[in-house]
C-alpha cells in the first residue's frame, strides 16, 4: 500500500495489538481516528499513557487498581469467606452487574491453554496461593469461562485445592435465562440433561 | 462497575471512540492492553500522537499523507485523464491492490447520509471542485460503496457533473466473484438481472 504515508501505516499496525483487530479493521480505526475523532485519538493517547502508569494490580485480588487494594477489597461489608476466582476484571464487573455474590474476588489475569502445554505462568497461582494463607477464607467459587482455556484453569485450580479444607464449587452449567432449547447447542443441551437438577426423587 | 479503578475506566472509556467497540470490547481491549501487551500499548499511544501531528491531506486527492502530494499522485506514470473518487484511504488501497485502475483517485472522506437529511459538509466536493479545474481528467469513475450512503453521494456526484464535459462511470453491480446464486441474497440477484450484460443482441 504505497499511498499511505508512515506515520499513518505505523497508526494501523499499532492498532492491529488490539484483541479481534485485523488489517481491514485497523485501517478503519485510523481512518475513524484521524479524519472524525481527532480529539479521541487524543484522548486515547493520554488515557493509554496514564493507565500504564497508574494502573497497578491490587495487593489482595490481583485486579487492577490505582492504590494498593481495590474498592472490593477495601470494602468491610464483603464476606470474606467466600472468595469467587475468576479470569480477568470484566468478569468482577459482570458478577457486580448481577448482585449474586457478596464475597471477595481473586482474579487470575489469564487463562492455561491446554493447547500450548497447560503452561500456569500466565495465571496468577503464587498470589493466590499468597492470598489464601492465613485467610478466613472457607469456600471457593471457581468461576472460569466454559471453553477449552476455563475448563483446564478449572481443573488446574480444582487440583490445587484437592488436599485443601475449602468448600469448592464451579458455576453451574445449562440452559440459559429466557434460553429456548430449539435455538440452544447439541453441547449445552447435554449438560443441561447431564446435570439436570432433581426436583423429587 | 466501582471495583475500576479511574485510569482503567478512563482508558475504557477512551477506546470506546473506535468504531464498533462498545462497552464489552473496550473492556477485553482495555485488559489485554495493560495486562498483556503494554509495550503494543505504549506504541499505541505514540502512534497516535506521531499520526495527528503529521498526518495530513494530499493536497491533490485528498488522502491521508505527511507531504504535500501523495505517493499515487506525484507518480508520473498514471493516468491522469482517469479519476476514480472514492469514499476513504481504505479504497484507495483495495483498488489498489485489486491492480484494476491506473488512474488517479480522489477521496472524499466522508459519505452523504440520506437519513440525516443529505448533508454534504461530510464529504470534500470544494476540494474536489477545486482539483478538477484546469485539470487533465476526461473520465470520472465513481467508486462509492453499494449502500445507502454510498448510493446517495453517487447521486450528489452524478448531478454534480451532469453539465460537465467528463465521462461518468459508476462500478458495475452484479454477482461478487466465486458467487453461488444460491447463496447471493435477493437484492443482488434481482440487480444482476436488471443490468444484465448482452452477449449477443
Amino acid at each position: 500500500m504505497p499511498q499511505n504515508p508512515d506515520a499513518f501505516t505505523r497508526l494501523i499496525n499499532a492498532l492491529k495489538i488490539l484483541p479481534n483487530v485485523g488489517p481491514k479493521s485497523a485501517q478503519r480505526m485510523a481512518y475513524q481516528l484521524l479524519q472524525h475523532s481527532r480529539s479521541g485519538a487524543q484522548e486515547l493517547a493520554e488515557a493509554l499513557q496514564h493507565a500504564l502508569k497508574q494502573v497497578h494490580h491490587c495487593t489482595r485480588c490481583n485486579t487492577f487498581c490505582e492504590g494498593g487494594l481495590c474498592d472490593i477489597c477495601a470494602d468491610q461489608n464483603r464476606d470474606p469467606r467466600r472468595l469467587m476466582i475468576v479470569h480477568m476484571p470484566a468478569d468482577v464487573s459482570g458478577m457486580e452487574a448481577a448482585n449474586c455474590h457478596d464475597g471477595l474476588y481473586f482474579v487470575l489475569m489469564g487463562q492455561v491453554n491446554p493447547a500450548q502445554g497447560m503452561d500456569l505462568s500466565h495465571i496468577a497461582l503464587d498470589k493466590l496461593v499468597e492470598r489464601l494463607q492465613n485467610s478466613e477464607v472457607e469456600e471457593i467459587i471457581i468461576a472460569t469461562n466454559f471453553t477449552a482455556e476455563g475448563d483446564a484453569t478449572a481443573y488446574v485450580l480444582s487440583e490445587l485445592f484437592k488436599n485443601l479444607p475449602y468448600k469448592v464449587s464451579r458455576l453451574a452449567r445449562g440452559i440459559p435465562l429466557g434460553g429456548e432449547l430449539e435455538y440452544v447447542d447439541a453441547g449445552t443441551l447435554a449438560q443441561a440433561v447431564y446435570e439436570r437438577k432433581m426436583l423429587k426423587e
